[in-house]
């Protein structure tokens, strides 16, 4: 099979653990060329049985004891995770959530570029975030269809977000990151992720009592 | 069994969904009395098999065409997430990110009570938010032990997390929901959650380029 036949049916659980994996060794100083899978996992708080297990689904590495050249994983892991060639990023949405999403630094290190903000409040159009104005909703499909958007990141009232998403998709973005807390829809072909604060919470408060009780 | 043992080991994919389930019914008009698994699978975008797989856990119930009782639902699922009694939380750090989460309108709903903000911003400190007043960081300890805080929420810059979550633990929290970039460690019997931006946009990614590809 093909790397690309290989790396589509990847369980969910490990695409989140190799996104981690990937975060941990891009922030890495450059002076370090290897590292062992048990540092790695003592780090990222993981099972280092788990981690070479993922390393092994990698490319048939992951003996123990072994060192890992960390380019070669942060290529290898990009690869999977289809981070190589650059994609394009609009966000709606700027209260204080969109002024944090917007405002963060990583996203460049994974070749995700935000290219444009958008609002419909008069007060905020025109101003700059991260060297980007902000725009008037109304330039929102335009804008996607010349820059060739390919995700889209909704940061608006609940209200306000299933519309959004819809202009997103109608303009031709494939992917919605959604921070509202409206579980958005999105027709056949186009991917949707969901980002709710309560599903973490209730998530915590499961382990919380659960796990440590 | 008793339901805290067979509670105790729900693999995570479910807790989420469960979690999905709550944060959908819970919205849900009092009007709304009963639910099928169909309708619901629809609109949360599940499958309608999972979905009663799920409800079956939950407690022998979840038979096709069968129609659900709204407020048994939520009650079952409130007890299996252990949200029934109320949860204190503090949070430390209002940038823009922690005052999203702080101006956040879902966590009463779950019974999670935002009691302290907390910053070492001289200028944010007395500010209100959600009529709650914005103290300095040196009042975190004595605050975490008069309310019997168990929750802790670090919306910090990275180079502050790691120090304002042993401050936390130190105090007496049991659970840190973390969304700072840095990865932070705690002790055995402390259970941490990193919501890490970067990790959701690469899932994102992932699924763009292999599952539509």
């Amino acid at each position: 099979m093909s790397d690309d036949a290989i790396f589509r049916n990847i369980p969910q659980f490990t695409v989140l653990r190799f996104a981690r994996y990937l975060n941990f060794l891009i922030t890495l100083p450059d002076v370090v060329e290897e590292i062992s899978s048990s540092e790695m996992a003592g780090i990222i708080g993981i099972k280092p049985t788990q981690l070479r297990q993922d390393f092994f689904t990698l490319g048939g590495f992951g003996r123990q004891g072994k060192k890992y050249n960390v380019r070669f994983l942060i290529q290898r892991l990009s690869e999977v995770l289809a981070l190589q060639k650059p994609q394009a990023m609009v966000l709606v949405g700027v209260g204080h959530l969109g002024q944090a999403i917007a405002n963060y630094q990583g996203f460049e290190r994974f070749n995700l570029i935000l290219k444009g903000i958008f609002d419909v409040n008069s007060k905020l159009i025109g101003l700059r975030m991260r060297d980007i104005q902000v725009r008037d909703l109304d330039e929102l499909t335009p804008f996607i269809r010349q820059h060739q958007i390919q995700i889209g990141v909704i940061c608006t009232p609940h209200q306000a977000a299933q519309g959004v998403c819809d202009l997103m998709v109608e303009a031709g973005v494939r992917a919605i990151w959604n921070f509202s807390p409206e579980n958005v829809v999105v027709p056949v072909g186009v991917v949707v992720q969901n980002e709710n604060l309560s599903v973490g919470i209730m998530n915590l408060s499961y382990r919380l009592n659960r796990e440590l009780s």
